[in-house]
């Protein structure tokens, strides 16, 4: 079997790298010719808008998938025209745009923060009238990392960050004080077979994810299968295929939904070492119709991300548990270019050793 | 840091799998365009004899090491001139000769069954009044997996075995009846760093490694150490870098020492998902002078070879905690074209699921 895969970033580099135990072979299409699953597969090199390109993409394969949440809509339907592609894109088209993603899964009855479309002046008034003060302004699609969005406390600062934003296709979200982000991976089949990975607590700096903590120190046994209703509905409905990502802000004993990826997920990254089952084999097999393998967690993991610094191996390497990843790129400032999973037996053991790999990755963890 | 490897065949693939996370690249040189490792990483080919090959292959590359052991010992040193070579070569040279490797270990101070070299049939005479009846009368270079080999309980078979053989450069072994055979995998870095697995008990069927049970039951911490002993004798009078596998026939609380792999080893894929860190990454890691990962055990893992057959992927993936590694190469009967582990937390629960994945390797399975 030969699997298409849009986009060729590390997600892709770790879907094949996970699928080649399966006897599977890849091939990516990404507009880079650095894009770094080319060092590990087959890599078409172009825009996604290329219609004769993607025809020369399909060729030969026996399904789709994508590992890049703004791949064109278009580009994706077309490729069904062709051959099955999951996730389906109607689920692409949805996680691209917060607006319709909001709404989304306020209509399957999960929470959300309160929010309002912004088009023009008038419905910022209104949309602060509904969801007060703070609140954050973000555009509705394109937005990844923190990118595309303002937090404002004051009128004066809301028309500041309307106009810087473009003046349309916003939306403005009242800011939520929670307590913890948390994210759940769901994996469905083409069989309908579902399975969930256990919440994992999530600490962004700078909008970008630093740290994943799996399973979420202390999330009870309730607000897990909290998020797994709430998956479960947005699986169903979107007859999805593959896994999903949902991000979810604590507030007390309730999840509040921030936002869905429709792909293997950076808060999933633990589960190649810490999960009987990676997300990443996961994926491939419900996209197969293989059965899904054991999303059970193997003792504590921690994920911490590696942004544009490489540490050092050796010292990294050095510590008991601790696995790298690093995946291929040039180091640039803010870019993802690789990350370490420690995995400890226990709780306890795991949060001995983490602060020496916060620092080796320079990021400053503020414990509670 | 570019790989070289000598041989492309699955230890060659599960080497890359296991290297690209450490941001390495790979290339591969083997006389078959079919080399399974080709596609997964860069593939030349060509024979091992070929020195204009063997400076192309060098080229750009940062080291080499191999996965194949009848590697002609003479393309290693070729290479060794031009960049390091790990193992030492000097390994491949002990390891591909019976007695060369008979003799040293018991130079080590390491039991070995009985052993005389048998170049003609006066030498045959003298072996079998050595080592007594019943006796193996092998090539000294060769064979494996059973190859090469002949069993003989009276004087007329060991004479037609002799001529079967070829007459000259053979071993005659005494026939060990032995409880088990054991195998140990242990690593040394560039740094001297050294360590070990625990030890592995294996079952061969028609001379080919069947079913590995990791760690291996009931093994005693004793015997353990003894084993470890004997490999780092081994080891350090090599001055070895990488993996090496020593596989043993046990008699009681005795090791007697069978032969060597200077490699990673089949013996060793359990611990892909049944150790903290798999015998291919740390392979690598000790060629790169890089700290030796964790070689403990999570939990207990078997390991069912796929020899000459496909087995329905649905099946085997349904049952949990299983894992497929499948080739990628053509089925061929007697071929090794994959393996499953299967990884449980306790013994108990791998002996319960142990019979069904037996089945679907189509293997018989003479539990004790
Ligand atoms: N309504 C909100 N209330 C409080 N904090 C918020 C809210 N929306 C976003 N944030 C904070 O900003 C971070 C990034 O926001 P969001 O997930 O919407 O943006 P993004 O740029 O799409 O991020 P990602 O790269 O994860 O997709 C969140 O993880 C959270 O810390
Ligand atoms: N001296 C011996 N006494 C008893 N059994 C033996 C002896 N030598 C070999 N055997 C049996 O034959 C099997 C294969 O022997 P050996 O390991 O020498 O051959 P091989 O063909 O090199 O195998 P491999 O593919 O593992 O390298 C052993 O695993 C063991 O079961």
């Amino acid at each position: 079997m030969r699997i298409g895969v849009l986009g060729g970033g590390q997600l892709g580099r770790m879907l094949a790298l996970a699928g080649y135990p399966l006897g599977l072979t890849f091939r990516f299409l990404d507009p880079s010719p650095e894009a770094c699953a080319g060092q590990v597969g087959e890599l078409l090199v172009g825009p996604f808008e290329d219609k004769g390109l993607l025809e020369r993409f399909a060729q030969g394969l026996d399904l789709v998938t994508y590992e890049f949440e703004n791949v064109p809509v278009a580009a994706a339907r077309f490729l069904e025209a062709l051959l099955p592609v999951y996730p389906p894109p109607k689920a692409l088209e949805v996680a691209q745009d917060r607006l319709l993603e909001k709404t989304f899964f306020r209509g399957l009855g999960v929470p959300t923060p309160p929010f309002h479309p912004v088009d023009r002046l008038p419905d910022l008034e209104e949309g602060l009238k509904h969801v007060g003060l703070p609140a954050l302004l973000k555009t509705r699609r394109g937005g990844y990392d923190g990118k595309g969005q303002a937090l404002v406390r004051s009128w004066g600062e809301a028309e500041a960050a309307f106009h810087a934003l473009g003046g349309k296709g916003l939306i403005l979200e009242g800011f939520v004080p929670f307590d913890r982000e948390l994210s759940i991976l769901a994996v469905r089949g083409t069989t309908g077979e579902v399975a969930f990975y256990p919440l994992v607590e999530n600490r962004h700096q700078g909008g970008i994810l630093r740290l994943s903590l799996a399973p979420a120190p202390g999330a009870s046994e309730a607000l897990g299968k909290k998020a797994e209703g709430y998956a479960r509905k947005a699986l169903e409905a979107l007859g999805y295929v593959g896994v999903l990502a949902l991000e979810f802000f604590q507030v007390g004993e309730e999840l509040l939904f921030n936002e869905m990826a429709p792909r293997v997920h950076n808060s999933g990254h633990w589960t190649i070492e810490g999960a009987e089952t990676s997300q990443f084999q996961n994926h491939l097999r419900a996209l197969l119709g293989l059965p899904l393998g054991s999303t059970a967690p193997r003792g504590h993991s921690a994920m911490v991300n590696l942004i544009g610094l490489r540490p050092d191996f050796q010292e990294v390497l050095k510590v008991p548990g601790a696995h790298l990843h690093w995946y291929g790129k040039a180091v640039r400032p803010g870019r993802k270019v690789g990350h370490i999973t420690l995995r400890r037996d226990s709780r306890e053991a795991l949060e001995e050793a983490l602060p020496l790999v916060l620092q080796l990755a320079q990021i400053r963890y503020s414990g509670e």
